[in-house]
């Protein structure tokens, strides 16, 4: 069991029409179709995968870490140093 | 034919192999894995739409804009500013 | 002259007042102020740099790229590729 | 005292260094310096506040949201979800 699992079935949609929007930007490339029309396709496609990111984020921040942090100890710290990589690496991308 | 049309080919490749981190995130979330791990997933996908994004507008500006600009007239101005909205986009994406 | 020339006193007032933000912030952390309310200001200033980026790019774009392009040659390409590195650096960041 | 009071004076020659940075973009836009130039250099004053965030950020989570989370109670839930707020403003901006 993970902080997301009880959202498991929202998360899946939400992917899922991610998916669909790349698969739908793969069929605009096809037609050749305006380049601007396929940049607006690809910001909504990374707005989802972002929007996805910051979900599961808050969700571990409120569970595993959470957790990890009422037991202490060391593996608190390594649960928040993950955390914070993680969120580098989101803030980077 | 687009900017891109000459790419056409490695540009469908790329977004294969992203709905395929797409479809690969949603068996994650299925299969409850670390969220850490799924938010490092996300990061690649999403930093592959971002390298399609980049490439596109390059092309864009190299074709579309520079045909619009040496026409010059009205649909220049119109062109040039489409892309800097593309651009405002995509930065605040 | 610069594409922004004629913005000139816009771009400083907004360049002073991110200036006096971050001095701010200085004084914040000084003050040993709350994170948070550390962070909303961080991103204030972020924003301010970035509105200035996305400006100073349009006119770029409308005056520098376009006059190269109207010559053509080799410096039209020049000029392309390097307001597209332009482009992905401000993506990145 | 707040998470990142240890590393205070660190903080304060980063955020004096990043003050001189937008002091020299006004001088360059000042000067009329390059626009490409000048976006180079806002591109390093915004890693710089970013670097700063993801710095305050961690000590956050390693220190407030730690100790609200070992107390429990209605405070560890507020402090996750102003976290997680601040997050997503960072990851937006």
């Amino acid at each position: 069991m993970r902080g997301y699992t009880q959202d498991k079935e929202d998360y899946l949609k939400r992917l899922r029409r991610i998916e669909g929007q790349v698969r739908g930007l793969a069929r605009m490339i096809e037609n050749d179709e305006y380049c601007i029309d396929v940049l607006t396709q690809i910001s909504a496609a990374t707005k989802g995968l972002q929007a996805v990111s910051l979900g599961l984020l808050d969700e571990h921040l409120k569970h595993c870490v959470a957790e990890a942090l009422t037991e202490g100890g060391q593996d608190a710290d390594e649960k928040v140093r993950e955390a914070s990589d993680a969120i580098a690496r989101l803030v980077r991308s």
